[in-house]
């Protein structure tokens, strides 16, 4: 226990103190043919801007202020840049290297002047997972010694020839770095901390007419002052041509699904179709809540459908239904793709769940009194309208209580709202809502009892 | 930010490494009339034994690790320790003083073999709040220094004249200490961090012929080292008595309300009425998921009556209502003031609190329906039925989400249980339940989108 304290503290220590270089000094011609003139880094993936997206992931890991060093297009990327950094209450420095053509190490060496003793370096085209750049922020730093993220995974196939490789040797002392050694054992990931004894390093090497970072790692690999960090099955990209950008959307969107919260239905059938569908609202940048409002209004068209008593349109609602059901995915996805997440947008949209299930479950009701107008309908209803909620307030409950999510057991699976609306959908096929809408309900409430005996039983065991 | 966790992290560890001293060696003859023959430390107060109580305090503050010095009627406080160490997993040696009779300085000095270089001193029959006691293990200790836990509110009335007083000088330095002080400036709540260099200081005492700690701290004064933490509206209580017994519940009973989470009907009806009936609860050693039960179970039967067609068993049903709100109170405050408060307890009230009130309102609606038939009647029972369990739900979600409760405001007040109770009680006095269900259940669904307006309102203002 006290051991975490004192990470989460050295930890925050860094956050703290931690300032982060960019380079996006460089062309990038084999996009061109995408961009229609537009520079690289404004390329929009996903929604955002490529710089936007590296400066967005690097604050989610702590870092909070940027040195963006700029040099072909320099004038529309800084003006850009200055109005985002303005926007969002940005620390950031633009610096114009006027040597960009020669090699990317002019583009560190113009950071010079701006840096501490140690600094984030961070390329203009790679994104990367933001959780492993935190990880990789708490290293303990050591006086005139530099560090490269290295991927250990080096069978990342087709774009491999073009990567720079590294080895590493004992104590994870880098022995030899450039785009073609025959002997490696983990690629660069172009994620640096960088100690400022670097940038004598680089002067050494362009007296010797290697303009590159690499020329620069090279001449601290000759006094040992290079370290490797290995990680492996670490999300990043480097982003060069059309292709790479498709490949980082969709490593993008593999990021986003939450096995740990989702149900079965959502997992098997609704996240493969909600992330081809929040590709396309990131690209259009929707936003999120706009999309749960849809997820709502599709409810009340569907309940309308269900209160007539024309039972072919009940199957268009329950088709309806589980078409909300999906789209209900991509709020949230978008939410992250876009970097929107908010507390309001997530409070918003489990309240309209909320909202759209009761609305349904009175239009599937309805639908039925009209047809058989017993009062033992509406009371059966009771069953569906109050279990939809109870269900979802018992875990939210016990989230709040014990601090951590309810377990992921049978009872919590079958309360879940992705299986409720499927078999809706398929009562809906078969013409029975209602039956249907009951016995869920029914379940639901045997699912609360369950979930409370489970614990229970368990602290007793 | 910084600041905070480096507090965090000296907590932890006085947390970790601090013992507790507790002498319950003496005789507490003014005390005699109550017990029949029971010894002080096993008189309970408010259904726990005062030793318990007092360890439980100490726990509560961080302390895991006990050395209880005991004297008169050693045989049975011994065997009731070892029973309730051993139930509950605890850390406690028992440490016989045989010369007990002398001065409670003998009974410190008998712990010396079995402590570290500092250690917290409690007396068994002084009673406090954990939350300063925890502050008050937060402080710098210094080598060769003791501390003395000082209560600068002197006009403490009646008890003063007994009461062991303090000078306190500058730097805290304590410059004299008794019960017969002409000038003094805060009092000794019997609470202590001692540096082993007491037990030196009490030997010396000793040979003077003081065998008290009163006299080892004297000695201690002549060479400057106690030191006094001043603490003012800090809720002590020394108990000799059978009226510092009755004071001590009641100081205990003050302690429970929780004015940020308290409705206007909660803190000013309810809570008056449920401290006495806790206070009832907490002697007999009533168990608290009883009192829930019990609370469900009152709502039961309203709704049984409510369902009936005569008015005016809706109108004792309006008042079993009322009660079970009261009792409602209860099962927390029995919870806390038996150091039984978990998880389970507050989960399970809390589904149990949302199920009485869907049966209450099943029970207005029938009984309404039964005189008037009509349709509508069990639609509009939908708001209440879904509004009560949702405005609670949109509160649990916003702490949740935004980590920390959701504000005080008119709308958060205006959907709370106490209030919706009480007017459902008022509604039945004057033969209106279901109106006036209707009323609370519309005004609720209000409430609810007002609170997420106000909040939307406020992050763009």
């Amino acid at each position: 226990m006290l051991y975490y304290w004192f990470l989460r503290l050295i930890h925050l220590d860094y956050l703290i103190s931690m300032q982060a270089v960019i380079i996006c000094a460089g062309k990038g011609e084999r996009l061109t043919q995408l961009t229609r003139g537009k520079p690289k880094p404004l390329i929009p993936l996903l929604g955002i801007p490529l710089i936007i997206r590296i400066i967005l992931n690097a604050r989610a890991a702590g870092i909070d202020e940027f040195i963006i060093v700029v040099g072909y297009a320099h004038e529309a990327i800084s003006s850009y840049l200055k109005e985002f950094a303005h926007r969002e209450h940005l620390n950031l420095k633009i610096v114009y290297n006027p040597d960009w053509q020669s090699g990317n190490g002019t583009s560190v060496l113009a950071a010079e002047p701006y840096v501490d003793d140690h600094f984030l370096l961070l390329m203009g085209d790679h994104i990367f997972d933001p959780q492993v750049l935190s990880q990789f922020l708490r290293i303990t730093r050591q006086p005139n010694t530099s560090y490269i993220l290295a991927d250990t995974d080096i069978a990342k196939g087709d774009k491999l020839h073009e990567a720079t490789k590294l080895q590493i040797g004992p104590n994870n002392h880098v022995l030899n770095i450039g785009k073609h050694l025959h002997e490696f054992n983990a690629i660069d990931t172009g994620i640096f901390i960088l100690h400022r004894s670097v940038f004598s390093a680089l002067r050494k090497s362009i007296e010797h007419g290697d303009y590159t970072l690499t020329g620069g790692m090279l001449q601290l690999i000759q006094t040992s002052q290079l370290v490797a960090f290995p990680i492996h099955g670490f999300m990043w990209c480097d982003i060069d041509t059309p292709t790479d950008l498709r490949l980082a959307e969709t490593l993008l969107l593999r990021q986003l699904p939450k096995p740990q919260e989702d149900g079965i239905i959502s997992r098997h059938l609704n996240r493969p179709i909600s992330l081809q569908l929040s590709r396309l609202f990131a690209r259009g940048g929707v936003h999120p809540n706009l999309i749960s409002l849809s997820v709502l209004l599709l409810s009340v068209v569907a309940a309308v459908m269900f209160a007539s008593t024309t039972t072919w349109l009940w199957m268009i609602a329950g088709i309806l239904v589980q078409i909300a059901s999906i789209l209900d995915g991509c709020d949230g996805e978008v939410a992250r793709l876009l970097h929107k997440a908010r507390p309001f947008g997530g409070w918003f949209d489990t309240l309209l769940d909320r909202y759209g299930e009761l609305i349904l479950c009175l239009g599937i009701t309805y639908g039925y009194w009209r047809v058989q107008p017993y009062w033992w309908v509406p009371l059966l209803a009771v069953l569906p309208i109050t279990g939809f909620i109870l269900a979802s307030y018992t875990r939210k409950e016990y989230h709040l209580r014990y601090n951590k999510p309810y377990p992921l057991n049978v009872w919590n699976y079958l309360s879940k709202r992705d299986l409720r609306l499927f078999l809706i959908f398929l009562g809906s096929i078969f013409f029975v809502p209602y039956w249907m809408m009951i016995a869920i309900g029914g379940l639901t409430h045997l699912c609360i009892n369950m979930m409370f005996i489970t614990i229970r039983w368990q602290s007793h065991s």
